[in-house]
Parts: C-alpha cells; structure tokens; sequence
C-alpha cells in the first residue's frame, strides 16, 4: 500500500454512487408495472430472473420451511444480533410533544410512524440476512405498521432461505418474491399484489437504484449509497496488524471501496503499509482488495493528530476508526463521519453485524449532511396549532399587517372576519362590509 | 365552488410540483460556474437580472441602511414573529446520547449542526420576508455555524431591503447577491467569493428547483415544493364565513392551489359554496383565486366524521383545518397533514406567519412520508461505537460466524486478529498463522 502526503491524498481518486445509467429502460419497467400490474411483473420476473412466479408472496408454509433447515448457529447469531440492534435503535424513537402558552394556546408536534414501507433486499450471488436486520429493524422500531419486503425469485421460483430466515427474525410483515426495477415499481404504484408503500429502503444494483430515483415524490426513498469506505486514524500506540486488517475488511467489499489509514507515525505507516500486503495475500477474495488498495488505498502520513483529524474530517468518511491513545478525546473533534469506532477492541465488522447501531452509512462524502439509517426516517411529523381566541385577538392585527405587506390580502382576511365578528359580537358596531 | 362526494373528490385534479423542464440550459449554468466560478456569475447575472454586479456579498453598509429605512411596524411585526418561530424550534432540538454496557461497552449517537448551509430567497414582484424567518430561524436553531443567503439583485444591483431586514432578524450569517440556477451551483460548489455549502434550502423557480435537483448528492437539499393546499375539515358548528374565507386564504397562491372542504352538513357545504363566491368577489388577487377554486377547488359532502377524517387522511394535505366541535378527538385519528389546525380561532395564515411551528411544509400528498422544516434537518448524526475487550472476546467468534455466512473472510479476519493477540497474550500458544 502506498504511502502518501495529505496534499497527495487530496488527489486520489474517490469513488461516487454508481453514474452509468439504463434509465430508459428503468422507466419503461416503472411505466408498464404501473399501467399492468402483476402482469407486467410476470414477464419481466420471468426475463430477468428466469422465474416464472404464479404466487407473488411467501407464504407461512415457506417460513416455517426455512427457520427449520436454517442452521441453527445462524439463527441464534441473528437472534441475538437482531436484539442488540432493536435495542440500540429503541433509544432513537421520538416523542409528539406539545406546548401551552399562558392565553391556552397549544403548539406542538406529532410524530407519527409511516404507514407501509417497502425493504428491497438484494438476490445474486450471496445472501446478506445482516442488510436485511439493519434495514427492517428500525422500520419496526419506529412503530410502521406493515414492512413489505421484496427480493428477487431463483430459478425455481425460492428465495434464499437466508434471507427468510432474517426476515422473521427482523419481523418482517410480507414478503414478496420479485425484484429489481420492476418491484420497486410495484411498492411505489401498488399491483393486484403488492401493496403501495410510502417508503422504500435497502440496496440494490444500478436498476434498483434508478428505479428508486425515479419514483421518488411518489414516494420518499433512503439515499443511494455508494463503495464502501474506512478511515483509520492511527497513532504510535496503535498495533499494525489491527490497522491493516481493518482497512482490508472494507477493500474486500468492491474493487470501489477505499481504505485509508492516516497517522503522524511514520513509523507506524511503514509497517501498516507492508502488513496490508501480507494480509492481503491470504485473503479468498485477495482480488478485490488489491484492486481496491491500489486503486483508492492509501497510508496518509500528516504532521500531528490535529492535522490527522482535520484530514479526516475532509474525508467525511462512512466508517471511522480511532486507534489512538485516548479516542473519546479525539471523537470530540470529529464533525463529519456516519460511524465513529473507538479503541482498538472496536473493529468496523462488530459495528457491521453486531453491536447494535445501523450498518447503513452515508458514503462519498455526504456523512457532511447524511445520517446513519435510523428510526428517523420511517417517522414524519406533523405541526399542531391550536390558536386561543384571546391570542387571536391580541396578535390579529400583526397577522393581517405581515400578510399585507407580502400582498397576500386573502391571508388577511381569514383573520379579519374573525376579529370582526368578535367586535360585532361585542356591539362595537363595526359593520361587516358587503359586496353587492 | 361546486360540491362533490367522495368518489368525485377523488377525480378531482391535484397539481404536483413543476414538471416543465429546461434541464438542459440548468445543467449548462451548472457547468459553468463550477469551471469559471465568478465569472460565471457575473455573465449570468447580466444575462437573467440585467444587474452588473461588482460586489456580491452585501456589506454592513447595505444592511444598516435597510434597518433604517424599513417600516417600524414591519421591524417590529418580524421580531416579534422570529421570537415566537425561534421558540417553538427550540423545542425540537435533539441531543446526542450515550449508554454504557456492564461489560463496559458505550454506544451512542452524537448529534452534529451542519457546519454551512444555503438559504435560497427568491427575487421576483414580491419580497416574502416570512419565508425568510421560516427557513433561516431553524438552520440557526439547530446550530449551524454559517447561513448564506443568496437572492436576486435587483437591476440596479440592490437587494430588497425587506429581505436584508427580515435575514438580519433571523440571523443570517452572509448575504450574495445572486440568484437563479447560478447561485445553487455556487453553493454547491463555491466560487472565489461564495462559499461551498452542505445543503441549499428555500423556494424558487423551477431554474432554481432543476438546479437544487441536480446538485443534490453533493449537497443535501429540501424537498421540492408543489402548489398550496389546505383542507378544511368542518361539521355543522363550523362558521361558514370563515370556512370560506380560510379556503381563499390558500386559492389566492396559486391558479394551481388547491381548496377544499369536508363536511358531513349538506346546509354547511352550501353555506360555504355561497361564501366562497361572495367572498372571492372583493378580493384583488381574484383571478387567481377564482381559478384555483374552480380547477382544485370543492365542497366535498361526506356521510359522517369519520368519513370525512378518512377522506382527508385519503388527500394528506399540507394544511388541514378541524373546524369542528372536540377538534382534539379527531386530531388522534388524523395520520397524514403536515400542519393541524385547530378550532375556529386558529386560521392556517396564523401559522403561516406568526404562531411559531414552520410554514414549509409537505404538499401534493408528500405528508405521507414528508415532514415540515425543522430543526432535523440542519443536524446529521454520527454512530459512536467503544466496544470493550470483554464484549470483543465474549461475541468475537458469533462476529466471525456471521461474516463468514455473508462470505465477507476479512471481515471476520478483523475480530480473528484480535481474539489471536488475547489468546497468545495468554499463552495458549495458538500461533498467528503465517503465509510465507
């Protein structure tokens, strides 16, 4: 791994969200999903999935199928691992609140769970039941009433029991057996089967993310993430071989992922730069990662921990270790990551499938004004003004005055006819205006 | 205005945003500021607002002398207002959290201001003074370091002195004078003068709407803004005139505003049919009233409340007024609106200026998914994980397990190289593997 200058490390490339665009073809998919419904999801299931699929969701039968030939260590480590996480995301839940004011005026704010909200989990090669906790989880969490789950068929028309498996476990209200552009259709415009969804989360290939794109306003969408991305900071005290292996579990991701260690210590940067190759050498998906080490790898060596931590903060990164002496010092100092690891006990898998806090980070930069996947996004609000008559009376003229001065005379006269009858009522004898 | 059932409510036409599209010509003006900066500025704002601008930041100078020359009144109207706004913001403030686990493990979530953020204003006929308190009060309440407000010059270069007074009231931290699709791709990006910020908020044209779309990812934006939209849900206690005249209040926006009221009472809805007609006469902005109310206008005649509540969580309307007898009972049945109002004194212009909870809201049925503006979405969040050696050890190898199902080897390496350390360390002698 090469070893590089902060100036240097400003011009190493850093990958985007995915840019290369079928977006006709997407729109096509949405189009004929919209206007044809299930049909439309049976010819192009059976196109791109080699499925023919007569019965969309998955029913009873199928789950229990599934939770019995799962082997059972998986089914307690998504248990357990499921637990920590509602547990983490239960303290992310918000409450309506409401204030008076001393005329009785009640203002305040309603948070009210989404109705339905779409999770898209991706088929292919492998199954990810950790995406599908981290995805689910904080919609239950949030108190949505009913999580549809979509994610394409095999050839046989199954799904991989894997993926069932955590869906259960997550809780999961339906799942459905189709996928790409043409499923996120079908959550955002509704078919014979598939219900309309308010939201719709997860990953997905380009198609999905395109689709996602396009249906956004319909309804509200996650953010399109993009490679994977580590930053260790590191200084002296930090061990090597930590280091190198944490920024190695991130290069496997995608020959896209960065992993970027920075650090005051030369010393430190040597040996972590020679120690990535070693482990590299062993790893089965060893490709990958060399392909993402060179291409968006780098030691970064800087003056202090001042200059380190500004570095970082440039970065913005997804995942951000803290391999230093005293990190909670440090993190004070950090303004720009989705996930922050302190200490060398803190590797960036134990936040992937464990510890609790969500797994889906702003990329590319945006962790500047992008959150973790939460709670938050499957809750909206809503204002509440409950305005007192003597309040109304006291700053009726203040209304009428600022709407006036904007032009916006009707604004006004909602207030108007209301202190008018009040001074009507009171005999004040100020006669309502007629027209005709 | 024509009253309807249910079922013809739900023919009834509802705008959306804009759709008309120069995308091209915006991504053009994008383009060009980013590469040219300034400069580029400076030939689109002689081209689009006939202002030869020299200076883009207004000076102190500039501010002082819209103070001066402002009306008393409209000064102390603003305060006034910008207290109430600022205070009811106050209360969503969120803080960052941490809980410790007995085996020592901290997890939390640290709540961070956006560092800089961009308030659009628009130029045009009219000065909207509010909409600069509504969008610029919560970014300062949440903590946001630096506001930068970007409008229009005028052709002789000025900016109207009703917005400098109402940013100064609110806060703002800098003011340019630039506006169009060239003062987003100026945000977005920065130039030599105008710095880059990490989200573009407020309303414009749909220049300004393209632009903040195509710009979005590499900053964060708002959601676009459709037409005004207020549902009066009223029962046989409502006041037809001020039914009417709160109905108006929202068709006098817009030709495209939308208007409607729900009612169980055949003698209200045609009480308030009549209303509308009458009042509609007087008013100046008339035309558009008229307009509004005839293509997304009704009186919309329902069996009972509870038909009238589904009907208007059905719309998920920006503004929804409860004029009616226990509005507090049926504000827990409402699930989508994005502002309340409730009883016969809380006319929605009263939340349009003055009570305090936001005026940027969800439209075009968004509140299903959609919040008002808030103090959220000037904040970003960071995950904090300090897990501790004891968890580590205790949960390192169900880590491993779940890695290795997903086939992610360095992941699991990660925690293996740390187990490894522990278990020499304590001279069980198994030996790190080697690879030469």
């Amino acid at each position: 791994m090469k070893i590089v200058s902060r100036e240097d490390l400003k011009r190493l490339k850093r990958a985007g969200a995915e840019t290369e665009e079928p977006l006709s073809a997407v729109q096509e998919i949405i189009d004929l999903v919209r206007k044809k419904g299930d049909e439309a999801l049976r010819t192009f299931t059976l196109q791109f999935d080699g499925a023919d699929v007569q019965k969309w969701e998955v029913g009873p039968e199928e789950m229990e199928e599934a939770m019995e030939q799962a082997d059972p260590a998986l089914v307690r480590g998504l248990t357990e691992a499921a637990r920590r996480i509602r547990k983490f995301h239960e303290h992310q839940r918000q409450q309506s609140w409401f204030f008076t004011e001393e005329d009785g005026t009640v203002l305040g704010q309603k948070v009210v769970p989404l109705e339905k909200v779409g999770v898209y989990v991706p088929g292919g090669k492998a199954a990810y039941p950790s995406s599908v906790l981290m995805n689910v989880i904080p919609a239950k969490t949030a108190g949505v009433d009913e999580v549809i789950m979509v994610t394409p068929p095999l050839e046989n028309g199954k799904v991989y029991e894997t993926t069932l498996v955590a869906a259960k476990i997550a809780g999961a209200d339906r799942i459905f057996r189709v996928g790409g552009a043409q499923a996120v259709a079908a959550l955002a415009y509704g078919t014979e089967s598939i219900p309309r969804v308010d939201k719709i989360v997860g990953p997905g290939n380009v198609y999905v993310a395109l689709a996602k794109r396009a249906v956004f306003g319909q309804v509200d969408i996650d953010s399109i993430a993009g490679p994977s991305e580590i930053v260790v900071l590191a200084d002296e005290s930090a061990d090597p071989v930590y280091v190198a292996a944490d920024l190695l579990s991130q290069a496997e991701h995608d020959r896209m992922a960065s992993a970027v260690c920075i650090t005051p210590s030369r010393d430190l940067a040597e040996r972590v730069a020679e120690e990535v190759e070693r482990q590299c050498r062993r790893l089965p998906r060893r490709e990958i990662a060399e392909a993402s080490i060179k291409s968006f790898g780098a030691v970064c060596l800087v003056k202090d921990m001042e200059e380190a931590v500004s570095t970082a903060n440039q970065l913005a990164p997804e995942h951000l270790e803290l391999m230093v002496r005293d990190p909670w010092h440090w993190l004070a100092k950090i303004k720009h990551a989705g996930a922050v690891f302190l200490g060398e006990h803190s590797p960036e898998p134990v936040g992937d499938y464990w510890a609790g806090p969500n797994h889906v980070l702003p990329t590319s930069g945006t962790a500047r004004f992008f959150s973790p996947l939460s709670v938050d996004q499957f809750v909206k609000k809503t204002s509440v003004i409950s305005y007192s008559p003597e309040a109304l009376y006291r700053d009726g003229d203040k209304v009428m005055y600022l709407a006036e001065a904007e032009g916006l005379t009707a604004h006004a006269e909602s207030v108007r006819v209301r202190l008018t009858k009040k001074r009507e009522g009171e005999g004040i004898g100020e006669n309502r205006e007629t027209d005709e």
